[in-house]
């Protein structure tokens, strides 16, 4: 038994494949070179009230190591960080731009991209989404703008990989359905630098692992 | 000379006034005992290189403490909470909560808030807006329910006040415009007990005076 357990779906449309958040912590613990095993939830388990006391929100991944239980992938990646030198550097002044960096994936720049994203998948047929659309374009392009200028001349946000990747590059990654991150070759390449890590390809194998075998599953009982 | 200084703007208006980022983190050094001195900047400020090179999407709050540098409101408040008690306790599982709910504020939170702040504030009279409120509010009351049930019986997140409180009511606040935190008695109840810190009262007071200084000045030059 692995000392540290993440959750994760057992499956997810293929919209999703690829996305969820449980990616982030794999990947995370796979440059750290900590093993981990993943326990595989289901729609049903999110509402219940032991996944609750899990995860507040009902969300992927919660993540238990020798009792200690963390909730959302921004505090895991961090607490992941914090001890690993693979993710994060031990200048003080190193860290706090990394630490400023995961913030700024996450509070930043992820919703602009979380909203169009929205839009395009869930809501694309609404009228109100026909409208908004544009504008909400604009504000992601906008901040790609302000980010391409920072990772102009760097392969990554701190020089070196660390923990601010993880979260920059699978918040871009919300964008793959359109052609907004390719349009700057800046962020196209450091994308695709991030993407041929190792670790980001063993990690993306085992998220992605549980949604083939499901499939024949669903297929049988029809549970998807 | 403060060994801490912060950026904050000189102006902004009424409806931001109380809401903008540099406050979280003056609240932050107030529980923590710790001085601070508030740099002004305004708009024309804000695209500059300078600016840039201290805050990237040219934001406000940065954040500068003996030639350390971060930016981003959330990175900010867990520096400080990372050596000061009053925000962060030293057990290892109560750490890993309050890192949990400060990630959870700001990203799985804030998001929904932010996204019905935008429409009533700043398109309000865009036909988008119109049609794609209601499902927004429901986005947001389905987030504050959860919320709700994890603060019913406790006075603060982690049964005692720490950082994530100060991240968490303070995006509670950005409904102010609205009635849906007093709809849910135990969020007003949580959002009143924050607010009469009195470090709370400290930082608001620090945070709102050059508002009032430069509306006088504003007048003058029309500046604003």
């Amino acid at each position: 038994m692995a000392r540290i357990k993440i959750t994760a779906f057992g499956w997810v449309p293929p919209f999703a494949q690829g996305l969820v958040r449980d990616f982030r912590v794999r990947w995370a613990l796979e440059e750290a070179g900590l093993a981990y095993e993943a326990l595989l939830i289901w729609p049903e388990d999110q509402e219940s009230a032991r996944y609750r006391d899990l995860q507040p929100f009902g969300q992927v991944p919660a993540y238990e190591e020798d009792g200690l239980l963390l909730f959302e992938s921004g505090a895991i990646v961090m607490h992941i960080a914090q001890r690993s030198d693979a993710l994060m550097p031990s200048d003080p002044g190193a860290r706090a731009r990394v630490t400023s960096w995961m913030f700024a994936a996450l509070n930043s720049v992820e919703p602009s991209i979380q909203q169009l994203a929205a839009i395009d998948l869930f809501y694309a047929k609404e009228e109100w989404a026909k409208l908004r659309r544009p504008s909400a374009v604009d504000a992601v392009k906008a901040r790609l703008a302000k980010l391409a200028s920072c990772l102009e001349g760097r392969d990554y946000l701190e020089g070196r990989f660390t923990a601010a990747d993880v979260l920059m590059s699978t918040v871009l990654r919300i964008l793959r359905h359109t052609e907004l991150v390719e349009e700057v070759p800046v962020l196209a390449a450091y994308c695709k630098r991030c993407e041929a890590r190792p670790a980001y390809q063993r990690a993306m194998a085992d998220h992605l692992a549980p949604f083939a075998r499901s499939k024949g599953q669903e297929a049988q009982d029809d549970r998807g």
